[in-house]
């Protein structure tokens, strides 16, 4: 009994010498550069470390496609341990767009179906593969790359990323959804402007 | 055709300003902290991004579990990009005993079966879970963890972590698979030598 | 006398322990995740962390300006510094087309002339600035963004970046000077095929 | 008197752009994943970076040894510095078990008597030495690693770590110490239920 | 129009994904060891990534030179970017004194007139070169350099760090300018006291 | 015996898995910004992870002092691990003069006698204790220090740092004992040339 007492008391003064395994984000508070203020370990609760990706997105859309992120603004626990996650749901024909990821790497595991995915290097090589289930396949941080349904059922794939919150910048949306006027982006692609107009008016895009 | 010549000079000299987007490894060189060397981009080809989790592990051994490493020493192309992959398969009553990644962050997707998954912090608090296909779990860096077959199938994850090189210490390998001393063993675990020796004599341990 | 003996004993001691203050890259040998091996500390003059901005790029070309790097691979200086330059001239009417560069923020000083900037978030938002000489502005990591000279004579500006290493993924040439396939540029970006070759046909691309 | 004045100003000029030279951990506001918020420099004062390790820990207790942390919780002017501090004394037998500090790198400096001490690495190998006053042992970061009194009078040690916080899991409070049940104690680690309940017993666990 | 009120929810659903492009400093709130807290994106403005570095600082001093700093206390949008920039103006005879940055790598850019500069390595090996208008010099991070109007008219540098809060500490501000005692400085510098309390009267120290 | 084949094909196999615990610095290969390629893991014996720092420095110099260093130069299996060593040997009035660590933040360890240290912000603020056996205090990275033995007897010290190659520039050395101009040093430092020439004659510098 003594014996247990004294090794409570060690473990309790151990124990106030362990911080930081990890830092479930109080989305709640500001942000810091390296992610959110953590909730205390106190209130952390074993469900707080898993998240579901089981349930397939919405494909009914323009791009029939969708990706359902499980990056840290909707799994908290990830603040803080550099990775992140993501599912990606292609129906026959799906797309999903010609985009970046600004501070992270990603890899790709194929669940279902046949997937043709690429990416382009800043040297302007072109990198593309046509993966079937379980293929992984790897795209380095901030290059441009697109993820499109080779096959004629649904695929599925399961991504992650180096970061807790890598970013997504699809470039139809960053050219023609917003309030990026057509001269400026005429200008500095080389696209006519009747062109952009044109994707202004399907992407919601003004100017 | 004179733009084009124009362009073209425009493109090489900036394309000399463009390095290491990626460093796929040269994995017959000595590593540096940071990772292995780098091959030549000119080398690179598009199926280097590309690597086969498909096939089961062979799961007929002792822990009825096998661990299928993707990792930069098995897939060059991560080598810098702060993320790998493994597949884990789980027959019935299958165990990955209880191990650490000293150098990453861990994400679980399951794919098939159900998967009971838990790891310990420092503060000795235990976080277990029964998951589902299409759920995730996240294992924060350097803490003991272990996954195990809930059901009565077959299971398999996916899995990816936060460096290219996340290290894999499993713990009874650690303590009775190598010379460490029963004496050693007994005196920083607490465990009888009998125990220790039995099980050094199932590993393959000896001392 | 003696005591300048004691000292430099001292002194060739203490200057042993000193290492890797800097790391001027040895081009010729492979690089790594983090850079260049050094050459030896004893080969490293005075000049070779210097490098010249001062000659203006030659924008007889399709878009009217030019880019002169001052990345590691010009200025090997730069190696492991986190930190490199480059210098930007814009003719009238001359732009630095849509770009990122995936490793690096980035801030430009306006030397002469008048620049209009801007870059968008991954949230599709717009920060655009029209800069006169002495501004400065900065451009988050591995977002698309632009300059282009807003006024009637030839504008310059010294830019900087967080990386020795920035990369440079020029929007255009990505999608239209490589082999990339018009049909799966079409499908990523909702452009039309006609327009794809077209550009194709201007910028060099094939396929 | 003017020159003063000038140079004054400048100074106050200057030292606005000084910002964060340290930051001293506010413990009462929550942590983030770089650390805690620091207090304002002007409540700083210098008695704040020193610490005492200077007290022998009690090592009347089951393991004959105390561990006396100095992390950032103990020692707030370490947050945000990489590096922290402790003390082990091990009375005669005493015996720092088989643990893991799953965020550093730790340096073990031999102040009296005679420690063995070692780790094994991820491929299971065994790094052990046997060490006297004035030895110095470094075991890698997330590594198995213990430390055990080798002479017959009391050793003592001052260790550091690449962390503020590097954290401190204990294998046998792990395991035994929590409410982590016998059945998946027993099938993670291949110890017999019988073993796991008498140290669950003598180390205050259940289940 | 149901293409795009689909197309505008998946818009909606990812931008959702998309957090920390940029970190704009809330200067109001406690600092961490990676820098400020967020003010929220809503509430960024294109003119928040803008800073004025155009005017000339007041060279009316003793060292008849001026820096004036863009750090990210005077310019909150670096928070967390890893890069910062100022303005060094040096009137003839003007000298920026000897001093180092203890967090960051410096990158200088020569506007206007002649500027000799240099930097001593830990091994005690000086580096000084006289720059000329578009000359670069880079000073790696934390070594004593120098600048010093090379030639007869006005001077102007602009300068970048690889830190958004690279700290500078002004060696003689350091040695002579606070309340430091003439018998310290004197310990550790082997200046005479003499010496040491002329320079306390002319710089304002005290001790 | 079956069992113990399976798992030791088990065993083989992860271990492949398992790279870059540890990287212990092959010296005479070319460093890299991340520090030194590794030697084979086949080569590394237990007793590499060891240094003695066990004997006094030779203290009969012109500051009565020594600097014994274990930075990676010196025990290179530091290379990668984040962190070094040092001991500090001050006979009575031994002094270790005013110096930088440009690359780490320092912890000291009293071990016998006394010790006045300190360090200076970027804000001219002095932070000086005076220090006993037992006690420990931290020098933030970059940042102006000292140790001065503040008693009668000698005084030890153990030190670390937050780096395996922290760097050691040693003010009066950096200006006196090279070739850096007395004109450039009296320019830099308000110091009278006088007092440079004598500083210069004592400590080997020319020019």
């Amino acid at each position: 009994m003594l014996r247990i007492i004294f090794l409570l008391s060690l473990l309790f003064a151990l124990s106030n010498a362990s911080v930081q395994d990890f830092c479930v984000a109080n989305l709640k508070r500001a942000e810091t550069p390296a992610g959110y203020p953590c909730i205390r370990p106190i209130h952390v609760k074993a469900s707080d470390f898993v998240f579901s990706l089981g349930t397939p997105g919405n494909t009914t859309n323009i791009i029939s496609a969708a990706v359902t992120p499980g990056f840290v603004a909707q799994f908290p626990a990830l603040n803080g341990l550099g990775i992140s996650a993501a599912r990606l749901d292609l129906a026959p024909k799906g797309v999903i767009p010609m985009h970046t990821h600004p501070g992270a790497s990603e890899v790709l595991f194929v669940l279902d179906g046949s997937i043709t995915a690429g990416f382009i290097s800043s040297a302007n090589s072109v990198y593309v593969q046509t993966l079937k289930p379980g293929q992984v396949m790897v795209f380095p941080q901030g290059l441009l790359h697109f993820q499109i349904n080779a096959g004629k059922s649904a695929a599925v794939a399961f991504v992650t990323f180096s970061s807790a919150s890598p970013g997504l910048q699809i470039l139809d949306f960053a050219l023609f959804a917003n309030s990026l006027s057509t001269e400026l982006v005429s200008a500095t692609t080389f696209l006519d402007p009747k062109v952009i107009k044109t994707l202004k008016g399907v992407l919601g895009g003004t100017g």
